[in-house]
Formats: C-alpha cells, sequence, structure tokens
C-alpha cells in the first residue's frame, strides 16, 4: 500500500479522501498495491469525520515519516503551500496539487526541485478542474507546434454568461443567483475580473512554449460590463458571449500574443456550445489541427478525480521523475496592442456617421435589436492599439467586445 | 538519438516519418535525445522519396539491429502486422501503432507480451484519430468508474451524416462525394455498416473495465438505411442523427451494454455540435461527471501525431513497461435485448391507431415534416427485445432510429 498525505481538508483535500475509498476498486486496477491516505493536515479538527484519527496539526509529522512517498497539496494559497511542497519535493517525496496561485507562481521552481529528487510535481486540477489537459498537453501533444489555444477556463463566469443568454436575467441578479448556489464566491472579483482563467492561460501557455509565461504580464479583461443589451446582440448575430483565455503563437516574433477577455464566440466553434459551470480549452497544433477537452472546471469530486490521478501516477513512478518540459526562463509576450481582430461595438446613433468613416468596411449588427438610440457594428480587422485610439473619437461609447473568428 | 523503425509506408506511415522531421524541435524539447527513424519497412521502393535509403524489404534487419528500441507498426490489417509486433515485444522492443483491426483482435495478447519483456505496447491512434482519447482513459481516468461511454468514432459515416443535414443531399449522393473526397473508400463497407466504429467501441469498452469486450459481440448497424426524410425529421424535434458506438454499464448485472447504431442526438448533448470528419469520445465518470474529447478522427498527421506520441512515450521509458490494464478474459456483455430506450419510428398513416395503441404514450414527432400518408412519432421508454416484437405488427415500417437521452 502506498502512503499518502493531504494537505488542507476543504472541499477539494476531502474529496480526494472520499474518492480514494469510494473508487478503491477502480485506482486498485490501475495500482494494484493500492493507495492509502495516513495523514490529513488541517488546522482544525474534524471529530465528525470518519477520518478524524487521520488528522494532524504539524506538517513535520508527515515530512519525518518515511513511509509518506505522495502528498496532495489542496490548501489553496501561496503560503504555506510552497514551503510544504517545497520541502517535502526536497526529500524526494511527490507533490500533486490543484493549486493554481502556486503553479502559476513558483512552478518551474518547485518542478526543477522534483527533477532533481527524482520525485514528480503534478498539477492536473490546477487547470480545467477535473478536465484532462496538462498530461494531454505534456505528453499527447508533446510532437505538436501548438499554435494557438483557446481556454473557457472558469465556471462560474461560464455559468454566468449562460444564464444571462437563456434566462435573459442581468448580471447582477445572475452574481446573487451563482453565490446562492455556491458557483460564486462571496468576493467575485477573481472569477468576474478574469484574474482566475488570467492564471490558467499562463499555465498553459508555459506548458505551450516550455518558458515562464507570468500572469502579470497578460492583459486580463472580466465580464463585469457586459449587459443582457450585449447578450441580445450576440444571439442577434449568431454568437455568444464567453469569457476566454487565448494564447496565439506570433509566428513572426516567435513569442505568443495571450489575453483574457470576454469574446463573442461564432456558433459553428466548438467553444459555442460548452455553457453553465463546464469547462473547455481548445488547442490547434500545426498537424494535428484542432482538438477540444470538454468537462467540469471546478466541484469537489471533478477535482479531487484529477488530483488523485496525479497521485496514482506518481505511485507508479516512485524514486523517478515524471518529467514536465517548463522552465523559469521568462517569456517575452508580443505587444497586445499589435494583434489584430474584429470587435463588436455600440455607440450613440448619432455617432452613426463617424464609425461608418472611422472603419471603412464595418457592418452595422442587428439592427432593432438594441435599443432605438443605438448604432452597433462590427469592425474590419484592425490592431488593437490602433482600434483603442479610434475608439476615443466617440462620445458615447455604449460597448465595445472582441469578436472570436 | 532513439532509433526507431516504421512498418508501412502508407498514409500513416510516411505521416510518422515526415512528422519527425517537421516537428523535430517540439519533440526534442519532450525527449532532449531526439529520435530517428532508421528503417522503414515496405514491399516497395520509394525512388523519389526523400527517404528512399531507409526503405527495407526484410523484417529481420529490424529485428537484428540492436540500436532499434521503437517500431510504429502502421500497416493495418492482422498479418503480417500481428507477427512483427510480437517478434518486436519478444525482444523488448517497443511497439506503436494505429491498426485498430490488430488491436481489437490481438490487444491483450500484445500487452502481455510488453510487460512480460520490460518494453510497451501502445495504441493512442487506434481510436479517434489524433484524438487523446486512449492515454486519458488510461491515465487521467484511473481512479474512475466508467459508466458511459458515447463516441463518434468513424469520420466518414459522421461527414455523411452532416452533408445530409446541412445540404440536404441524398445518401448515395454523399457517398460518392465522400469517395470522390478521399474520405471514403472504394468499398466504403467497413465504414458505413459501423465495422470500424463497432471495434473502436470494443477498445474502449475494454479499456473501462480492464477485460476483452470482443467486438463479434457487439450488435452493428450502419447508417445505409437512413434517409433524407429521416434526417429532416430529426432536425425538425431538435437532433441530428450521428452514427454512435455506445457503451453503459449494467449496474445490476455488473457488466455492459455496447452497441453501434445510429442514434437521434438531442441538441443539448455535447455530440450533437460534433460535425464533418471530426470525431469525439464522451465520457461519464461517477464521480468525474462528464468529459468529453474532440478532434480528427482520421488523416494522415492527426494519426501520425498520435502514433509519433506514443513513440516519445515508449523512448522516454527504454527498459521499461508502461501499464496498460486490459486482459484477455472475456467480458460477457448484457442482453441486448434487455437495454430500455426510447426510438423514433416512422409508419404509414394509415397505422397511426395501432401505434397509438401499442405504445401507450408515444408523441407524435414533427407532423408534415414527411410525405403526407406517414404517421412518425418517439415512443416512451421500451426495452429493445419488446420494441422488436411490436414493430412486427406494423406492415409498412418506414423507419425506426434510437433516442439518445
Amino acid at each position: 500500500m502506498i502512503k499518502a498525505a493531504v494537505l488542507g481538508f476543504g472541499t477539494v483535500g476531502s474529496g480526494v479522501v472520499e474518492l480514494i475509498d469510494i473508487n478503491r476498486e477502480s485506482i486498485d486496477r490501475r495500482l494494484p498495491e493500492g493507495i492509502e491516505v495516513k495523514y490529513i493536515l488541517d488546522l482544525r479538527d474534524f471529530p465528525d469525520s470518519p477520518y478524524k484519527d487521520r488528522v494532524v496539526h504539524d506538517f513535520n509529522i508527515i515530512l519525518e515519516d518515511p513511509e509518506i512517498k505522495v502528498i496532495c497539496e489542496t490548501m489553496g494559497g501561496k503560503e504555506p503551500a510552497y514551503t510544504f511542497s517545497k520541502k517535502a519535493l526536497e526529500k524526494g517525496i511527490s507533490v500533486c496539487t490543484s493549486n493554481k496561485e502556486l503553479v502559476a507562481a513558483h512552478g518551474p521552481e518547485l518542478l526543477k526541485i522534483a527533477a532533481e529528487n527524482h520525485c514528480s510535481y503534478l498539477f492536473e486540477a490546477s487547470v480545467g478542474g477535473g478536465i484532462p489537459i496538462i498530461r494531454p498537453m505534456n505528453v499527447s501533444l508533446a510532437p505538436e507546434s501548438i499554435t494557438q489555444i483557446i481556454g473557457i477556463l472558469n465556471g462560474t463566469t461560464n455559468y454566468m454568461m449562460t444564464r444571462m443568454e437563456h434566462e435573459e436575467i442581468s448580471f447582477d441578479e445572475v452574481l446573487r443567483e451563482a453565490q446562492s448556489k455556491g458557483y460564486a464566491e462571496k468576493n467575485p472579483e477573481a472569477d468576474i475580473e478574469g484574474h482566475d482563467a488570467c492564471r490558467k492561460i499562463a499555465i498553459l501557455s508555459s506548458l505551450m512554449c516550455g518558458k515562464t509565461v507570468r500572469y502579470e504580464d497578460i492583459p486580463c479583461e472580466g465580464i463585469s460590463s457586459i449587459s443582457m443589451t450585449d447578450v441580445a446582440y450576440a444571439r442577434s448575430i449568431g454568437r455568444a458571449i464567453k469569457l476566454l483565455g487565448i494564447s496565439e503563437r506570433d509566428e513572426k516574433a516567435g513569442t505568443f500574443y495571450v489575453r483574457t477577455a470576454p469574446y463573442m464566440v461564432p456558433a459553428s466553434h466548438p467553444l459555442h456550445g460548452v455553457e453553465g459551470v463546464f469547462n473547455a480549452v481548445f488547442v490547434h497544433g500545426n498537424l494535428l489541427d484542432n482538438v477540444m477537452f470538454y468537462g467540469r472546471g471546478a466541484g469537489k469530486f471533478p477535482t479531487a478525480s484529477a488530483v488523485v490521478s496525479d497521485m496514482v501516477d506518481c505511485a507508479m513512478n516512485i524514486g523517478q521523475n515524471i518529467p514536465v518540459r517548463w522552465s523559469d526562463e521568462v517569456m517575452e509576450l508580443s505587444d497586445p496592442g499589435s494583434k489584430t481582430g474584429r470587435f463588436f461595438v455600440r455607440v450613440a446613433a448619432s455617432e452613426k456617421d463617424k464609425a461608418l468613416d472611422l472603419f471603412e468596411g464595418c457592418k452595422q449588427a442587428a439592427p432593432g435589436c438594441g435599443p432605438e438610440d443605438d448604432f452597433a457594428f462590427v469592425t474590419p480587422p484592425v490592431a488593437e492599439a490602433a482600434f483603442a485610439e479610434l475608439l476615443k473619437q466617440f462620445s458615447d461609447v455604449r460597448s465595445s467586445i472582441r469578436i472570436l473568428g
């Protein structure tokens, strides 16, 4: 029996402990020796839990027990998760995590320590919850030059956009609903302003190039400015608004454009149908063409399932490093202002002539869909920076949203 | 440099050799030693190929060269692929294949030989072409009890059904078109009658249970009886007809229902939007919930990409077996007649009363969609065997198609 410890007995951590019991038969089929959680580290006690006897409060008990071969870190946040992970890896204990904040901030350093100490640092659950995406990126897509990744990476915002689309309820209402259902945090900023999706596209972009794409370098917009009117316009032109993380190879510069922002996604795109709390990652490889991975981006058991798949992988490779190519060399990103794309824009009807003049070849979008004094249009392809300058010439810009494809 | 040999220089085999050259940089990032194709085995010579000097006609040259660590078998068919694969594995040379016929027929035996000889037998490309599905099933979904797999597993038939849906052209016309585009074989029986999809769902079902699901045991229907009228009816009730391979856990019996047949897929299902030559595999895990893998199910480079990902994996694990749990114990399947589901049925309008009488609670489907003397309806849930008996009581059954969900 391989002995493991779980750090943090919150939603995901308790899911890991329970899943290992519930699905023991499936796990044993893959790992005939089996896996057992010997310790659960938490500040709290859990007197009513069937696992109360495994709870410890001192990390050193785990670190100093030579039986422990695998640690599952589901604490969240940078500290003490970072220090604990580092100490474990330095002792040759593999660490599996769902902690995207830590992975985005210290991934390459922890991977290096793992490689030096013949153990592994795996983080399947840090992006896309239960969706297998990190391992496929690392192994299955290894022969590819990946030219584009587009991800619906945050379940809270995708749920909100889907509700706004189908139920025609306002942003504020749908946020309250998401909070009452537990899909959104009390302080929903990290989700709604795109920071969570941004960390995830930073991780995927880093794996795409093998260097470090810093999330601080990624332009990031959330969905808080999206109105029901915008959603209705999108529907009228056969699109749905989704918060996307996008990473695209800039062939000329040999680097990447990366961005997190709401986009209008066409019905013909496989991401269009990804609704509610589901997430998906669409990847274009130069020879593989398009692939997409779809599933639950969050939730106790889906996330726990991804963590346990990593734990089983580590348990099958004790004494060996499972390589993940991601160096701490910082990847300079392309100037986001030079990226070309189309935009949906809504201005006051009185500025229609200006719009037609400034955006030559622009097309009026869904006349009659919004308020009478609206003029909505879709621009021809234009560089981001040039678009921002042109937009300044309007006195009443009601919205501007990027168009995918 | 890891030395490899490619058996069969057809579409996929030549794709493998070219891909290793084109994407050398990506491959080297994963496998710093690099990989090189030293031999290409084929009966033919290729005097105009840049790879002509690597072509050999005698398999023993490969088998007796101690430098060869990995073999890529892209010959297709059972023999001589089976004999060559077996001999290579017995010598400790890993084998990667796209040959679904061989995998479906001899997978567990070859896996066992690989394990005994500290090498690997991998077959990512045998199902879903370029879609990463075999490795995710084996590793990422290892902690799950998988309760359902639904796959669009054949690109030819999915292309044909998509064309019939959007362009309203007949089955015969669309088949000719698919043949002229190279999407369908001159002898299209294996695709159209569902045999290809059936082999693939047999492989996926075997991986799902770890035993052998024999494709000969799977009820298999193709798409040759699907008419434009049926396609129009499906559209009228918000569905699309797709050829599916389905495997569902029968919780009571502890075994599986497996079937290959056309189904009417609702617009709300993620498989509904999978169009043209694309394939997708939808998987339900007991704790992971739904995941889906989408991509190109065939084609030179997508398939080659999957084979090369296996070759790189083998090259990184020389002297070690990459375990795949699939024993030769035959999995008895549940009686397909006892499976319950709903059906779309078209009979002569004169038999409307009989329909309403025999299928209590059935609903008329899309009146006016088809010929005037049609009566189309959707049955309530009914066991397959009971349905077949009831259908015998009609004198003019124009079509009957299963309903998904």
